[in-house]
């Protein structure tokens, strides 16, 4: 079962992305395919790993970017640059996600026509965003997420299918925003699931912060494999 | 795959209870048991078709009693009395709970080192009630619980894992209940997740309650087909 990758340049608005796409070479034909949406730090190999994992599972998966080619975060003060400026602009954010999905479709090994994203923490607030603006894909996941609302005016009823997988002791989604969140998709009549951990905070899928030097802020083994059980029992009912 | 069933009467606290076995009968030697805990109107059939759904899936199950011998809830307007009597003396119910326990462990089919019990509604307060005293079992689910602390000293840590199935629209358990929930199982240092569903209330898994007739209490199928996956990667991870 050899998993194959290839990098992909893009257009987009506001210039040139760059992501990877990878896939099941023994997997004939178009199968479903799956947007992994970047963290804080944008694209980067980790996020591959997962596309590759994906792959592992028969879909399709391309790790996208929506900082734009080159624009990767770097530890120190200005870690958050690239995703400050999106945060800054919701609308913009929307439309690279657009480009993103629409690159994902237009490959070759994807049925269009099935599609879904996952996120990680501000690719977690991506996931939610493409349903919040009524981007035209079944399913999004998001992962130690983050749940403020964008600016512009939110689609109603969400069509797509969520399924928010969080830490309960996540500084950045506190008990109040989880309860808005499921208001919030409760209101836009979405099909939606929140599932929270005990004892796993931010970043609860990051192998790479084992070492927790941030409190509320570590990878969390138990809450990583139950969300990611979760999200494979999710994508097999959106891609039923 | 002969699915079989025998009634069992046992002593417990108070008098003597009624509940029914179910296992798998090509299935050979000790395996692990589940107790199922019946909603407000007691042991009833609907339970006991649940433990041979858990038969199915090679687990043994007793679909307990914990009211006592012929109590049952009727429709009418006492159809709470028995769950009433028992909220009324948690320590009794616990007490009932572990006399259930002993009997599923004292099956000839049942691994007694490998137990779990789950819940329907006030049986999912059951299921947090025998995590919150300290009971020898390995896990519990709660579909559609309530979530009210008993007045007795509660164990901290707390051992058994705990799975809590919500339905968001539930009126018996609002997001304050839910978080409170969260904060005490967190306190209580307890390996515990709670999947909220969206357009869900209470009752999500009672399939006669198709026709809702009550606001915030019916059937819902997406919401009953989820938990029931989430408690078999549960189950599964439990008895690892």
């Amino acid at each position: 079962m050899p998993i194959e990758r290839r990098t992909i340049v893009y257009e987009g608005p506001g210039g040139s992305f760059e992501g990877v796409f990878a896939w099941d070479g023994d997997v004939a034909g178009p199968r479903p395919g799956v947007l992994v949406i970047p963290n804080v730090l944008g694209q980067k190999e980790a996020d591959n790993a997962k596309a590759e994992d994906l792959a592992r599972l028969g879909y399709a998966a391309f790790a996208c970017d929506v900082f734009g080619q080159g624009k990767r975060g770097q530890p120190g003060p200005d870690f958050a640059k690239y995703m400050n400026e999106m945060n800054a602009d919701r609308a913009l954010l929307r439309d690279r996600l657009d480009a993103s999905l629409a690159t994902l479709k237009a490959q070759a090994e994807v049925d269009p026509a099935r599609t879904a994203a996952i996120g990680f923490c501000f690719g977690g607030k991506c996931s939610l965003d493409m349903a919040r603006s009524g981007l035209d894909t079944l399913g999004g996941v998001s992962f130690h997420g983050v749940y403020d609302r964008p600016d512009y005016e939110t689609a109603a009823p969400i069509a797509m299918k969520l399924l928010v997988c969080h830490g309960w002791d996540d500084p950045l989604g506190p008990p109040d925003a989880v309860v808005a969140l499921g208001q919030e998709l409760t209101a836009a009549k979405a099909d939606w699931q929140i599932h929270a951990y005990g004892n796993a905070g931010h970043a609860f899928t990051d192998e790479s912060r084992r070492d927790a030097t941030i409190p509320g802020v570590a990878y969390e083994e138990r809450a990583d494999r139950r969300s990611w059980e979760a999200m494979q029992d999710f994508l097999a009912e959106v891609f039923t």
